[in-house]
């Protein structure tokens, strides 16, 4: 993983999850307001497929860390040293969002697994993938540090989210605040990658430098601008979307009743009688 | 920004809005127990012009950080060195609070916009004031440092106030609490201008000095304090003179009821009828 | 303060404020189960005159610590340095205690007031103890620091628990929590006195051994789980208290009842008539 | 405690108590669907048992850290030094979750309890737990501050998710944390005497290799996962069994009733009228 490609990876899944949520939950929001039983099923099913692709990808996630070329191959222990390391914490960050997935899937699925416990294991995910990350980042160079510990603020920041929803459910605003925060993730490791592995032969960063911190501090934040842009360009985009397909809903069913009154109006005439 | 001036001027700004909100919120609240819809209208034109108010002065606090003489006229990177770091950090909090602004304005305006999110985006904005400042203070002297870091308290239980509201929104009691902390921040920021960058030629202040920085987590009390005596004066008066306009009008209306029946009972009598 | 007294007196005054609550609110709490509204209106004028008794000592505290003998006198600064900046950090804690008074006042008297702010108050007062507290004993020897940071468990764990009360009011939970963390706070500050200013020409604890800061830590435990039976205890008392009370008045109305149907049953069998 | 039994003991303890746990409240929450009065009272008296059989064990627990051959005997202090503060350490936390325990039994028994007030004594116990470990492992090598760090997680999450429930009472997503964590607990503390008392003669870990944190950190993960999944077997059976158990009931119901319809149609048949 110590690599661009390593870093841009994950950021794009990150990405691909926080724009994909950027739409999915102005439409649920939308859609809840006119409480069709129908809606309801549709968006089960959808659910259940985000879980399904979202539980897919965490176990290729797990076999292409153990199983390539310089990977463990499942061995943990070699007589007097630890396998590597790295490529298991990273299967095991896998692993929860995983489980993660799975029990999204039983939550929709059946009855019986109470509303909420998807939520709180989604936020035992995230918790965990901020837990491991924070042990992962001693020794090192200070820029390398800070630029990690920036990314904790968006995971442990989407954890409590998170564990909020677990009580809170439905709620539009929290379920926007993570979509902003996982976007804010995947962006944000596309920039570690930027900054550590530079790509194209480009110059070094200087690690030690002071000011590279600090530009380093503000670029997060506009990151996190972007992100909140994004958001709000989706929602919006969403929301006239919607308006405009239930207008000519609308606008057909008035011009349907229209030419039946239309209709009726002239049978009317032709009759004598008054039909109204 | 280093400079007397640099913390005179969003202090004011900080005052000026905590002053105003302490003077909005109470009378929203007295407002809302009469519940009349044409007062709503009115109160939500007021919430319009205020974002729009607040949109406005970030982007000049923008353009003016970039565009002063010594600013970085929005080059970021020179050959081998970050431009002006400082003018594109307070840039980015003016940024954050220019969102916020349209998010507010937005609110109001579109129908579509969830309840709560205005809330979220400004404890999103307060949130990142207080991020940069945290990491703006490193490598300072000792009081420097500390009388930054008691900013910090004000910045963050804001933050956290914000974000209860996102959630338990039109409660007075965190709206009031907002207030007394953003007062606060302002007349905080003019108590660090007269410490660091003492004016009228004062003596400066001994930087390394315990009993300084025992003096001033002390003041900052004091400020507190007088945060919440003028918050509670300005929610007094707010209340005494809509108790007095409500008396008037409803001695108006006696006033005309008593006429009212005072004409009507001369009628009765000269008809010889009992109207009563 | 430095002194053993300086110890035993704000430990007297809360360990007395805890057991007063401890009875308080069991009270108040079963006779909301009655909901009369006379009982009401009893409970206010005890609220107004319990927060009247808080300011007085409050402001008595300000004025003894500002003119003891070798006090302040409310001077302040004197040519180049601070004067007893301990006393005037003293007076600000109660400074607050008597705002949070005044403000408890004028909640119970004032319709205009909204509920509340008086345990927002009453949380800031305590959060500001705290946070002068935590400035107050650096560049101490271990044993002195490390009994001062558990006061502060105490401290910011009741300013949590009435930050929480502001919202969630009346709630019986929250309301024995701070008196149990009241009362701690009460015993442990005669602890603090008994260890660093140990009475009665005892021996001075070292202050610099382990051991001693072991014992310290689970000694602030026993003084919690004290502290939980003496509300425990009061609270029991209470209830046993007004159960007998409710039986006894039940029982005359009964025994009155019973009078009231023998004699009615001995008019029924003189006059030959079926009165019941 | 310091050796393998002393981490193998509690350890049980935790995973007895959390196993268990993952079965009642799920019981619970299905039967509450239900609504028989009946089935609240047969929980009442599981409640008042487990509570009186953890309130058993803390005694013993107490009794034996005391009177071990080598433990203190009730003696706290000796001359210049104080007498195995380890052992009251331990029997300190005992002492908690005795008064926790004492704490639910009341609850159930005594109407004049407020509800909530069980949940938070046992957050209490749990904090106070979690703060007597955090003070315990000073001094130690890297790898033992660790490994107790991380049991401080699970301590201080469950801590919070009581305090809570406190508030928001059988929420079954909170309950269900809180096994889970209990669980972790359990097995953890084997982890840890496995990992500083190697049983069986095994070679010592090297207490200040970073690789070994590395692992140890991923181990507490994997540990957390095992935990999940044996809440989610447990929930599952017994949601399976109650299913079976109501389907066999109905289907008794429904042949007794196609036995009385037989019955009556033959019934019919031979008295040639229509009874049904």
């Amino acid at each position: 993983m110590a690599n661009f490609k390593g870093h841009a990876l994950p950021g794009s899944f990150f990405l691909i999850v926080g724009l994909w949520w950027s739409v999915k939950y102005p439409l649920k929001y939308f859609h809840q307001k006119g409480k069709s039983s129908q809606l309801t099923r549709h968006y089960q099913r959808l659910e259940i497929t985000e879980a399904a692709i979202r539980t897919l990808f965490s176990v290729i996630g797990i076999l292409a860390e153990q199983f390539v070329p310089d990977g463990p191959h499942l061995h943990l222990y070699n007589e007097d040293h630890w396998i590597k390391l790295m490529n298991w914490q990273h299967s095991t960050m896998y692993l929860f969002f995983a489980v993660s997935g799975v029990t999204d899937m039983l939550t929709y699925l059946s009855a019986h697994t109470p509303l909420g416990v998807d939520r709180l294991v989604m936020a035992l995910a995230t918790f965990t993938e901020g837990f491991l990350f924070y042990y992962h980042v001693h020794n090192r160079p200070p820029l390398d540090q800070h630029i990690h510990s920036l990314l904790l603020c968006a995971v442990f920041g989407g954890a409590l989210g998170l564990f909020l929803e677990a009580i809170l459910r439905d709620n539009i605003v929290l379920e926007l605040f993570r979509t902003s925060l996982t976007i804010l993730q995947g962006t944000w490791f596309w920039q570690i990658g930027f900054v550590l592995f530079p790509p194209f032969g480009r110059p070094e960063w200087d690690q030690k430098e002071d000011s590279n911190i600090m530009f380093i501090t503000m670029c997060f934040c506009w990151h996190y601008v972007a992100a909140l842009c994004i958001v709000a360009t989706n929602y919006s985009l969403v929301s006239c979307l919607l308006t405009r397909l239930k207008r000519q809903r609308e606008g057909e069913i008035i011009g349907i009743q229209k030419l039946k009154s239309d209709h009726s109006y002239q049978t009317a005439l032709l009759s004598g009688s008054d039909e109204e």
